[in-house]
């Protein structure tokens, strides 16, 4: 690996989660320092699989963790309650609560739709110059901005989704609020000319103006909403039945669910895009079964997921087959290490000089950006390939790229 | 496709079944004849998707089949049990009860251990000619030989496995049955000069010494133990955990079935055979996990499939997370599928002069020949890669290959 | 058994299908026939447990069926949809095939809102005579009549539901319709003075005013909506968790179907009731744990139900446990023994004197009228206890009552 | 309750575990503590439930703990593992820890047929009079004896079980082994005068001459083998299904799981007795469906149990339905109050003067003795009935027995 850069050469990179405060912030930021700390293995990250060994990425122990969250509850009370839910291990939070302690201090406030005086031209700046604060005070090569916030419900379609002119005005106007707050610090990051990744089904870059602006600025972006149990099940299983010529007629899904992400999933509005942002890759993958699919929120099961599948397939001569799965899972400990896994391969993006959607980056994606494959094999395969593509056409030296 | 062989240029192409009064022969004979007839599609056959468009194949109603079998109940009286357990379709069984009263005509003696006075090398011989004699009358440039016959117990390795001259020296000595039943079926196809195909987990070509006669008469030969259930879907989603950097704990499996496989597993030799198969891609694929495994004898399932599959994983920071998945399909309709595909694929890699295992064939099985790949996409890769190169390589007119 | 009645005293009986179009009605009625020619058993029927032994009731081969449906396609044409659907027998079929298509010709038409000029008390008066034309004309001792129609949407509640002198006024007024068509149906069985079973989760005899009209024209009645899978395991199993003192913090389900009623129920107002009516027995067994439920329209299950159960329970020390549960059937199976049951137990309620709602048929129904008790095992016990005091105490010759 | 006893007569009661250090007992000497000093509530005992309020039994806080064992790994050991293993609540266990230390300095080293030079007799003697010194030494006005040890191997039968003078004989012989460690145990109670109860599959009281010594000393037995998960969910379902007149064709079983109980059935002889004993009730319940069952050994599941079961039913008109359940709990957590509502309703047969095998607590068992009832909901009748009997049948005073 002597012409691309070493993981010397990323020097010290940063974190900046949207909902640093919420369970898979606090987990990812708890399992960095942990793993950081030689207290446990990197198990469930992507990156540390051989197949990545040629691969040139910053290391753990480089990364420095801040963000923004528009709770009180700080990162060591919330660790708390994941420990007592039994999601956490008392002993490793308490060897890193420490480290928790100082990661709560680099959060800022984030935007509040409910209590902003301020146009969200404003708010969007005052994040951004949180974000460069950040990289500055620390001494950070690069910040890479993830949301891990709360769903937000969909939104309408306005004219300014499609204008970059008429969005900036509106965004001037201090009595309009055109924007949902993920869009809000979507666009801090493109104006501190961070990375940006979405983990959420939240709009963010999903409205054009915005993103030309993104590509305009040359960061490199992915989205969009984290790929952690179910949906990348039925990406693994969907692909394979379609290689043996097996026909899905139908696939129901039922999600139960507790935790923060569960209360927020009781209400119909937000469920609704994460209902979609859910069965978009089923049905291209199955070419238009059947799919109902329920979210609900039973919040005795605390942070467990249980997920449920029916799979009702059509085989030779007609003949019927099914199959069923029930998935049962923290949910945050499926997301955090991807959280830290797109960090690192952001920075390798950062450093090799991507812009706009890295469609590679789909393989943690249930509606990925910039690409229409699904297929978790695939995935795997162009994920595999763009990593070690980018790692030896990257130039030593280029390792440090300036944000703005 | 000018320069490749095309269907025509197949001519007829022979399927010999070991087995042909069984479930898995039945079903595939009928399947054969409703779908050349138009009256099904062909769901289930892998060569019929897309991705094969540019492989050159046999067409369906190109094939011919005949057999061995050591039963007396005729494939038409096969069938009708079969439709009368709610597998197979009393219409479709009536459009091409004609078909499978023929092909029933063309079913030969098998050779039985319990009745045989005739040496080994004579019933070898006799089954060879058998094979030939069904090429020569029905004008075939080939014959596929496929064994669906019914599980045999593992046996004893003894010395004349590994020696050719000490081998064929006992086959010869009618008071010694130095090979199972399949071994001296897989002869028989090599005799022929018959590519073969072992669809068991039985010992078939697991005879250094007989493998060594079969590439040296020039055979593609493919195997073993058709992967159409519970343990395709471990190779589907095992690689996929593993991707992800999670891993396996244990990996727990019950299988309930009932009909003619049932009963002969019922035999705990039998299904010892079974179980070391379907276990071995387990462990490779999940280094070294805990896999208990069943199979139960459950005989008022009838051909329903039950599997049940229960897998601990340890995810990050240790957590775990459990995946539990229940498969229920009639299993002669997963095989027969394959079995049509497998007589297409092995039609092009004897037209291409492919000798050996051809591990390309690995997608099909439990234990690949050949190959120690057992991730399923990764098998579909190779499959397709192979088949299309095969495809293209193969000069115009090589379709039909002598067989001696 | 002497001083009660014996078969013979109830002399024939009739069964009047509301939906007799239906697939419960259809199956029921096939496999009436086909008990009473003795082709089949009558499993699934709970009065041909021994604990009935010593209970007077009809035989099956002395019940005639007709009833009223709004659909034209025929019971015969419906049993062929349902073998084709694999759910009935073909030989079955063919060998009742008649008596169906005699059944078929005692169907009248129904009520059918979307069509009537009359006024509602005009109609019930039709259906009324309907069924005392079939009493009289086939010779019976009296006429159950039984709604397996399509399920309703719930109705707003209004004043004349209250005021029997409101509704029979309203019902006269051509230019209203104050009742649904369950309840109309339901209106006509008191007016033919017939016992009356309500099998669907529709209005009917949920109207104050017309249960008192029922109760005093002296009819017993009994509802409500069939407990035939999911409903029935929950009141299996809440009940023991309970005796054990383990507590159900939260019971999930999910239930898939098509055929008629997934389509029906795939209308969110028809399925509101239903869900109601599923939930109320489960929430009083369990005190209050989350519940919640959803039923999916799934036509290419064809008429399968499948149902999955999530239960979370509290045990020992603050630990949890897990249930999960999977139910696969055709639902018209378990449905239509249970309408024959009703039939043969309503003679007997009505042989027996009794009037209004019969809560020990509670065991039967997802939403008892009469009773509040929800375990199924002491409805077990209710209802035995109850069939034999009845039959005991009904003095011989009473079989024979008067309808009006 | 003015005749019967009142809490305060049963004075003091002793509990004594036979396995006091293994999991099962651990726990249930930490919730006993737990309970009694009010920081847990008594879920999942069944004497606590509201149908027991008249019942007069000991309180919780009027137990004693000791037992015997042959481990040297005190109970806070074990129970420090358990809380490692996510089982115990870390801060439950801390909050009691004290009282564990002084159960476990109560417990004596147990019969390990290992390290034997005494004679059986003797042993029986040695152990008998632990359990006295407990007695006295703790001012207890009974002690319950209950075997909650390993599970052993079935043992063959010998002349000497069916003979008292030959089995007496044969336990003073130094050089003989006549019964296994469970009947050593049993014997040592009875010897002892204090009522016992078999917790486990083993031999214990299957040795007729051993019960009769038992009921000749007059203390009321109980057991055998806790019925705790699979096998009480069967009990439950099956009357249930047999009520509706379904038939159970075949209820095929798989338990996975770890801990000291997965280690010992790891044994093939060991496990062997368990699966009788878990199979017995069901073949009754079904009448003779095949019941293929498995219990397997993996380590990584802890002291998590899975129970997986597919129940293949036949409904009306010969159709099939299917019921799979997936069962996941602690075992301990499911055996630990059934301990405790052992011993306190022990405590009740005692002082109301049962002798041999009180039946009506075979609610708590797979293999009743005194008892041929398995359905569930009979049990839980007959429980509550016989405990109410006893309670209002026993004279005030009666409360203390004494023990020889
Ligand atoms: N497996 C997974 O856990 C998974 C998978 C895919 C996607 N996601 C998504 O990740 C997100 C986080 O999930 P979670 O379980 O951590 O949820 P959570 O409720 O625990 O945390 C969300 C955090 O976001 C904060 N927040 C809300 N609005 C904000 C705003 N405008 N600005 C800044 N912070 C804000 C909240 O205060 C909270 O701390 C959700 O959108 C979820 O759908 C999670
Ligand atoms: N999904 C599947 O169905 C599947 C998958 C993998 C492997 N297989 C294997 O395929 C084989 C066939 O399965 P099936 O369900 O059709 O079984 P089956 O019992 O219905 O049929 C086996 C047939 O083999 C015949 N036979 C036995 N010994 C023979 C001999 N010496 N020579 C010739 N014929 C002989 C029998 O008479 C019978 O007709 C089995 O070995 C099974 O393990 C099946
Ligand atoms: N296990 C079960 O099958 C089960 C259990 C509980 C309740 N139910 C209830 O039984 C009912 C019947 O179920 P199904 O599967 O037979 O449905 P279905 O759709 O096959 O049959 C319903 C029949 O009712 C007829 N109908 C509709 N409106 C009518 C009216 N006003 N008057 C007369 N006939 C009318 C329809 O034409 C149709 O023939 C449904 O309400 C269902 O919810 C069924
Ligand atoms: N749900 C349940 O946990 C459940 C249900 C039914 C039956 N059981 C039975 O309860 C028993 C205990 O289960 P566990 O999980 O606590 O097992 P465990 O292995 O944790 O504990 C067994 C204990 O018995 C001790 N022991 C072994 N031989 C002995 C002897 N001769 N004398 C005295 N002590 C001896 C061992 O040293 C150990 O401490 C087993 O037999 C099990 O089958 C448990
Ligand atoms: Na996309
Ligand atoms: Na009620």
């Amino acid at each position: 690996m002597s012409a691309g850069p070493t993981s010397h050469d990323y020097g010290k990179t940063g974190i900046w989660l949207i909902g640093a405060r919420g369970s898979v912030a606090t987990t990812a930021t708890m399992g960095l320092a942990a793993i950081s700390a030689g207290f446990a293995d990197a198990t469930g990250c992507v990156t540390e699989q051989a197949v990545f060994d040629g691969v040139d990425l910053p290391g753990f122990a480089d990364f420095v963790v801040g963000g923004h969250d528009i709770s009180d509850v700080s990162m060591a009370k919330r660790a708390e309650a994941l420990v007592e839910s039994g999601m956490l291990p008392l002993h490793l939070f308490e060897s890193v609560r420490s480290q928790l302690v100082e990661a709560d201090q680099r959060v800022r406030p984030g935007y509040d739709p409910r209590q902003e005086s301020e146009s969200q031209a404003e708010a969007a700046r005052r994040l951004a110059s949180d974000i460069s604060d950040f990289r500055i005070s620390h001494g950070l090569s690069r910040v890479i901005v993830l949301d891990v916030a709360s769903t937000e419900a969909p939104v309408e379609t306005v004219p300014e989704f499609t204008d970059i002119d008429m969005l900036l005005a509106a965004l001037e106007d201090p009595s309009r609020s055109v924007l949902p707050p993920s869009s809000i610090s979507a666009y801090a990051a493109v104006l501190a000319g961070s990375p940006y990744v979405c983990f959420t089904p939240s709009t963010a870059l999903n409205v054009p103006a915005l993103y030309e602006l993104a590509v305009g600025s040359g960061v490199p972006t992915a989205g969009q909403d984290g790929k952690t149990g179910q949906t990348w099940l039925r990406s693994v299983v969907a692909p394979a039945l379609s290689a043996r010529g097996l026909r899905v007629l139908s696939w129901a899904g039922t999600n139960l669910l507790g935790g923060g992400d569960g209360a927020t999933l009781a209400d119909p509005r937000a469920v609704s895009g994460k209902l979609q942002s859910k069965n978009r890759g089923l049905r291209e993958l199955t070419g238009g079964a059947a799919t109902p699919l329920h979210i609900d929120n039973v919040q005795d099961l605390g942070e467990t997921k249980v997920a449920w599948d029916h799979i009702n397939i059509e085989g030779f001569l007609g003949s019927r087959l099914t199959l069923q799965t029930t998935w049962t899972a923290f949910d945050s400990m499926l997301a955090a290490p991807m959280v830290l896994d797109l960090s690192r391969l952001m920075a390798l993006a950062h450093a090799s000089g991507e812009k706009g959607h890295v469609g590679a980056l789909g393989f943690f994606f249930k509606d990925p950006w910039g690409s229409n494959e699904h297929s978790f094999s695939r995935q795997t395969d162009n994920l595999v390939e763009w990593a070690q593509t980018m790692s030896s056409s990257t130039a030593a030296g280029t390792g440090i790229v300036d944000q703005q």
